[in-house]
């Protein structure tokens, strides 16, 4: 089966996790755990507050909500303390990752690629399809 | 102060996941998004099943209840559907970091580091002092 697969998975590209206070968990792992992270950068096109913090080849994106229509605010009010929001996998052809991932009835969040906080097209896989968890797939 | 430090923190270990059916999450990183996965490892002593996805140099740890004691099943009493349960960081001096993050007021989940399920010394952090994240730090 794999053989006719016309797309491949690659790695963990980040690890998201949304944050109320932002600039406290940038010192956490910055000051506390000695990693190395981003400035933090406004999103107003995605809604939310970005930092990276380098753990080798993966990232964690720490998330704010920007504005008030931020996707991530409906989860911050659910978990005040923050908490892990979704993890990002890179594929190499994302259009050929989303039609054979439809035809095995994993729903996707859009139709079509979007193009994510990095610049590059991504899309998000249905939790209840992914056990609980939400998976956003990313263009290499 | 990073001259002083006596310990750094590396790359993300692994991503770990609860999972109400670590079967059908098996197959869906197998043989939905085509990963590479381990077999499944049954850790009474850790009360737990686990099932790894090699994804680049971080994996995603799948795991679901062993026994009647596992340290997973309040979180899946939780979250039904499963969802992420912590995130492991290496680090090159599991001792120093564990002297360095007490005195920085950041609560430690065990007075000492135990074996963790890749046979190496972990401890966790309090999720409180972790924007509500679970971390768990392991000996490189």
């Amino acid at each position: 089966m794999h053989l006719l697969q016309k797309w491949s998975i690659g790695k963990l590209n980040h690890v998201a996790m949304a944050c109320p206070d932002i600039d406290k968990a940038t010192a956490l792992y910055r000051d506390v755990l000695g990693a190395k992270v981003s400035e933090k950068h406004p999103q107003p096109e995605h809604g939310v507050y970005t930092v990276f913090v380098e753990l080798g080849e993966t990232k964690l994106e720490l998330l704010h909500p920007y504005g008030d229509k931020s996707p991530i605010s409906g989860f911050l009010e659910k978990n005040k303390s923050g908490g892990m929001h979704h993890i990002c996998i890179e594929v190499d052809d994302i259009e050929e990752a989303m039609k054979d991932l439809k035809s095995k009835n994993i729903r996707l969040l859009s139709d079509s690629a979007r193009i994510g906080a990095h610049g590059k097209p991504v899309v998000f896989l249905h939790p209840k399809d992914c056990n609980g968890v939400l998976v956003e797939l990313e263009q290499a």
